[in-house]
């Protein structure tokens, strides 16, 4: 794994190089983790010419959900109590001789930024931009394969809480014991909070549970995903409480389904992003639905649960092979309820059977 | 209600003009939620001459969890899919004649603070500082009841769990477990991920909970608490596990029990922040773990959990009546784990009773 974040490094510091910086600070905390295998909070990389330095405020706690670093990454602990470990990276640039360093304006403050330049007044910074976040797009085998487990995670969690008992349970507690089951399986937690909608919350994107119990008729709608080694992944499905569902929650679930699917089978190397958005929108468009609909249908997922690319009109870029995206469609009537349908996938080529569908649990429209 | 909200919008806006700014554009949540009643994820508070408008990126979402716009607040959604509320605001601001607006740099990216600039190049951009964080200092009785409340549920689901079997139970449940109990007793949520830390981990600040089972003759220490209506309380108590604690065992608890002590009772208005770091330290230092120990001993809380004033050895600045604080040394031994305990108080003058305990959980050393 070492020399797997040790290529990372070095690629980045040949774009570092190539744009005319000696050194790079990162902060972001994913590009952090994505660089060196761990990202204790507030921890800035540091990336030399030639040494990497890991900067913390307080020891590493070994917490297997912080990650490990890499074993040629050097941890430095600083030894002034609360300083601030990007500050503490100027320093050190500036007094090994840097000229220039990049830095993360995307995630410094106005106020960091300021007290960077302060501490090393003869440093130049400029705007590393979202050069990691670029670095970070297209995954490799061993950030395939997590994502794949964090998938399986999430389908038996979801899985084991559709054979249980429903009805007058309330929102929350089924958020809570999904949660559980998250981690009883092996996630390191939650991906992100938990959604369990029920009723006329049903279908509410990012819904964050209430005291609403489970009632017979009702759609359930559940988002939820497992972070394993970092790796976050997202799942979605609606479901119908009692014997038989209505006839609009049919027509409003198959409606949801086709325009997932048109999603899906649009991914493939080479695609617009936005193409895929505007397959999975139309079919709701056409239905009438166009205006309910929120400003992405899908997104990227990694380390961070929403990252690039995103799935939307005014997206720019094409997806590549080993990009795994979310598709993710969804209606909400007020009122009334409604449908959100949410896979993972990676995308693949044509020929190696096209997109991969990480989380597998059925479509189908259940009625519990 | 409403007019708690706009009271505290008018001190806002009185200092705001005082410094030259016709508006300001409030970004934190924290501050946002404080001003208004509601922060929905992304939004933003425009603070104008005449009327406060409240910029969202989407449709407010009813969760109790975000809490309600105070009803004289003009609630706007932006039309546009995907855009920033604070970037609008300062195009609005502009629109509206304003030559100078107050920002909050120390939550503004370098990044989006330029998006401003930019949308409104004629708009002069100043800082508000933590002009709003000052004013949260202090806590209303409306404050304190919600802490109150927060701390009865956070007591409430600790005495549960302590009346329940604990041996060979895993940390991660044990922390669930937690969670699932402040929600059924009422709070939103947790106030900050639960940490329980067993044997060798027990007494680690901010511990993760690991797979790591409970075992006999373990120290056992949680740290917990709720967020009730926004606000966020915070409890720690360490324990032991079986019938009879060792010598050492008893020994650290009791020094962190003094230190902990020494803390809660410096607290008075008029008390610089740093004595009553000094105070609880000195007893830890005295003893020889004054390396051990933490850049603070102590911090603020209300609408986030860790908030002014700090509580270190190079905190400025005095307490005042109605600031509610933790007071939370702990001492982790590598290896063999370790004691934390805190408490969640409010800042009252000897007059009256002297320091407000929220958090009343037993100190003592129970063996479990």
């Amino acid at each position: 794994m070492s020399e797997l974040y040790a290529a990372r490094r070095t690629r980045l510091r040949d774009r570092v190089a190539g744009a005319g910086s000696a050194g790079a600070l990162i902060s972001r905390p994913a590009n952090v983790r994505y660089l060196t295998g761990c990202a204790p909070p507030g921890a800035a990389l540091l990336l030399g010419p030639a040494e990497d330095l890991l900067l913390c405020g307080s020891p590493l706690s070994g917490d297997p959900s912080e990650g490990r670093p890499a074993e040629d990454v050097r941890v430095e602990v600083l030894p002034t109590r609360g300083g601030d470990p990007v500050v503490a990276g100027a320093d050190l640039a500036e007094k090994a001789g840097a000229e220039l360093l990049a830095v993360e304006e995307h995630h410094l403050t106005v106020t960091r930024h300021r007290a960077l330049s302060q501490v090393a007044p003869r440093l130049r910074l400029t705007d590393l931009a979202c050069a990691v976040e670029a670095q970070r797009l297209v995954k490799d085998d061993d950030e395939i394969a997590c994502l794949r487990i964090a998938a399986e995670i999430a389908d038996q969690a979801l899985g084991e809480l559709l054979e249980s008992i429903l009805v007058g349970r309330t929102e929350r507690h089924l958020a809570l014991e999904l949660e559980r089951r998250l981690v009883d399986h092996g996630a390191d937690g939650p991906a992100f909070p938990t959604s369990v909608a029920t009723g006329p919350n049903a279908g509410r994107p990012g819904h964050l549970p209430t005291d609403r119990r489970v009632e017979e008729g009702d759609f359930l709608s559940v988002g939820l995903g497992a972070n394993y080694r970092g790796y976050r992944c997202e799942i979605g499905r609606t479901f119908v409480i009692g014997t038989t569902p209505s006839d609009w929650q049919i027509e409003l679930y198959d409606l949801v389904f086709a325009a997932q699917r048109a999603g899906r089978e649009a991914l493939a190397p080479g695609v617009e992003c936005r193409e895929v958005d505007r397959v999975t929108r139309h079919v709701l468009d056409a239905a009438g639905y166009g205006e309910r609909l929120g400003p992405w249908t899908g997104h990227g997922v990694g380390l961070e649960i929403d990252e690039d690319p995103q799935l939307s009109p005014a997206a720019m870029g094409k997806l590549d092979a080993c990009v795994p995206v979310t598709v993710e469609p969804g209606v909400h009537i007020p009122g009334r309820g409604g449908v959100r349908i949410d896979d993972t996938l990676v995308v693949r080529p044509e020929a190696d059977g096209g997109p991969e569908l990480l989380t597998i649990t059925t479509k189908e429209l259940l009625a519990l």
